[in-house]
């Protein structure tokens, strides 16, 4: 661990895992006294193409901001990665909310989670149609988990799905949202020109068994990456990213949201790793001074992070003493090479990190809290779109 | 561990965890080569009437029944696992499939998944209706997710819920089944009469605030037990339980299953730990002779339950070398006192585990394929109800 002499420094190191293609970027922050938290989001791992590269930096800004506002205004961890998530989910760019990738029937469904570190609380939906923010559901869900029991005893849904999570967001007073409005004239283009596309490759399979992804790319066709689908060689419009964001409070409060709108043209009710507890997301406050606090977003191909469980595996990695080194090996054992993937030959994902501590040369100060944070993000995809920003930094990098 | 001289013989213990009221039953069962698999099985930890036992206990014993002869028949554990399901899911007095709890609106939404502890594929759908047997689909996703991909490259659901899961499920083959046809009069009975307490407990709660279960069971109201409703006093008619079963075939290979109509008067939507990887079920052959293969499979609370993963904690603490020991301490530490559910005064669940090894004198003979099976299973309820036989006994106990 390095620990900056300056009150809010950052040092990037980026280097590529032996034998494997994950990226692995890591950093650390040392906040003062005055710090007031900081945050982490992704627009998802996956391939961003230059001509959508500028957008995904303007909203990956927009959303650090948001939540700086957030955590500047007082607020705690929660509320600031809902803010993120809100902003992300609202670009027509990111493959969340508004602008969501269409499943098999041309229908938007979305899948949010949310976890609080503090309270362990956590709130999920999963195919959920008809509501703009899906990370409002989720993060409403946790709040009425922690109201305690419904009448006659019943305990309180963390997970809801479907119709049923859209007449529960409406009931709990979040509007509706006709799916048209939030259709883009990206996400119908990718739609047709997909649909073409997997019909084209039906004809042409019909005659032979089912292949890897590998060889299905010898004919031209989609080719999966991150939670997304993107065209082959000449159009990446269909280039739709996961999104998500990890926050810690000035009070050391972690949390970490995810949201997405799943595979391009998978199957209506298909649900991916953004609404399944510890594959999302994960968040987890340190339950003593020799811990750390964690949080975990994770992007990439829902089913392969559902089976290996990488937010979790993630955050418990983080308490190792070298956090690139854990992170590296994490994504390398855990994910990679782990024994729950061994059949896939296309193993494609990315998370962003964050771990806090008051450990170390913090420690020796009294009057002043001060808070060392590190984050970091990994990725076995061609490229991840990140930004960060302390609460104490006047823009978001 | 204790390695039994016969050929199949078993060791029953009772003993109540201090502190806790958690009860835990342990048995060791050594089989010699001419063993052919084994079963175990459960209808749910809760409160079980007098009256209903007897039910249980058949329902228990025709499901291992089903089981062990497709083992005999030299069924894989996968195959022997989804047989023994579907007989408990057909059962009109389990919480699963025909007999399911009705939700608020008088629907059955069905959960269920299985996991094979040799490919270490899983399927799972959630809140699924209009499907007689919900562990059928589960079990077809698992199959589907062997095949490879689909076409243009789609990575084929492990997860389905809902409207889509249904559709999915009758697009391969599965048929259609009225909701009428799985309605039970206990059900209807149950929905019925908790509907009515529901009304008048909401009637008194609307001048108080929410409290915790055990306030309201002052005013007689309903109270939780394992994944259902069970009136207070009177009658237990809706004490109707989540199911599942754990198998080891020949080859000593493990899976197993979970399959559950959820919550009595739950939210449309609500997906509890059934159709939750890691939380429902969880099946993991040894990657390497030091290691054990196990196979759990849970009931409870589901929201408890996808908190705190036990499915899938209680797999990992089956690698210590005292079974028994070990499922105590997860069953206190990973649940009971787990600060996943620190704010939670009632944490009711049960567990189903089996693990196996060739290690031990088993390993010493060369000709003889010499298998060990501890099974256990420990619950925080007032009673729960298993089943367990070796393919080799001539009936179940």
């Amino acid at each position: 661990m390095e620990n900056l002499e300056n009150s809010t420094d950052c040092k990037e190191t980026v280097s590529p895992l032996n034998n494997s293609g994950s990226i692995l970027n890591s950093t650390v922050s040392h906040h003062d006294g005055k710090a007031m938290g900081f945050v982490l989001v992704h627009a998802g791992a996956g391939y961003h193409s230059e001509s959508k590269a500028k957008e995904y930096k303007h909203v990956c800004k927009r959303a650090c901001q948001r939540a700086v506002d957030r955590l500047r205004a007082g607020g705690l961890a929660l509320e600031a990665v809902t803010a993120a998530l809100i902003e992300l989910e609202d670009s027509p760019f990111t493959n969340a909310g508004t602008g969501s990738n269409l499943n098999l029937s041309g229908e938007i469904e979305c899948d949010a989670s949310i976890m609080d570190g503090k309270s362990l609380n956590y709130g999920a939906v999963g195919a959920l149609s008809g509501i703009k923010n899906p990370v409002l559901v989720a993060r409403r869900l946790l709040s009425e988990t922690q109201k305690g029991k419904l009448s006659a005893g019943r305990i309180p849904p963390c997970f809801l799905v479907g119709k049923g999570a859209e007449q529960w967001a409406i009931s709990h007073g979040i509007p509706a949202c006709p799916t048209e409005k939030m259709t883009t004239k990206f996400s119908l283009s990718g739609y047709k020109r997909n649909k073409r596309k997997m019909e084209l490759a039906e004809q042409v399979e019909t005659k032979r068994k089912r292949q890897s992804c590998g060889h299905e790319n010898d004919f031209g066709c989609l080719e999966p990456v991150g939670d997304i689908m993107v065209e082959g060689e000449e159009n990446n419009s269909a280039c739709l990213d996961t999104v998500g964001a990890v926050v810690v409070d000035r009070d050391g409060n972690v949390a970490a949201a995810v949201s997405s709108g799943g595979l391009a043209m998978k199957h209506p009710g298909r649900v991916g790793q953004a609404a399944h507890y510890g594959c999302g997301c994960w968040a987890e406050n340190a339950r003593d001074v020799s811990l750390y606090s964690t949080a975990v977003s994770t992007s990439g191909s829902g089913e392969h992070l559902i089976r290996t469980m990488l937010a979790r595996e993630c955050s418990t990695a983080m308490q190792a003493e070298n956090a690139h080194q854990a992170l590296l090996e994490a994504m390398q054992n855990k994910f990679i090479s782990s024994p729950f993937l061994a059949g896939e030959d296309c193993v494609l994902g990315g998370v962003i990190v964050l771990r806090c501590c008051t450990c170390g040369e913090a420690q020796r100060s009294e009057d002043i809290q001060a808070l060392l944070v590190e984050f970091l993000w990994s990725h076995t995809t061609e490229s991840m779109c990140v930004g960060y920003m302390s609460a104490q930094d006047s823009k978001p990098r």
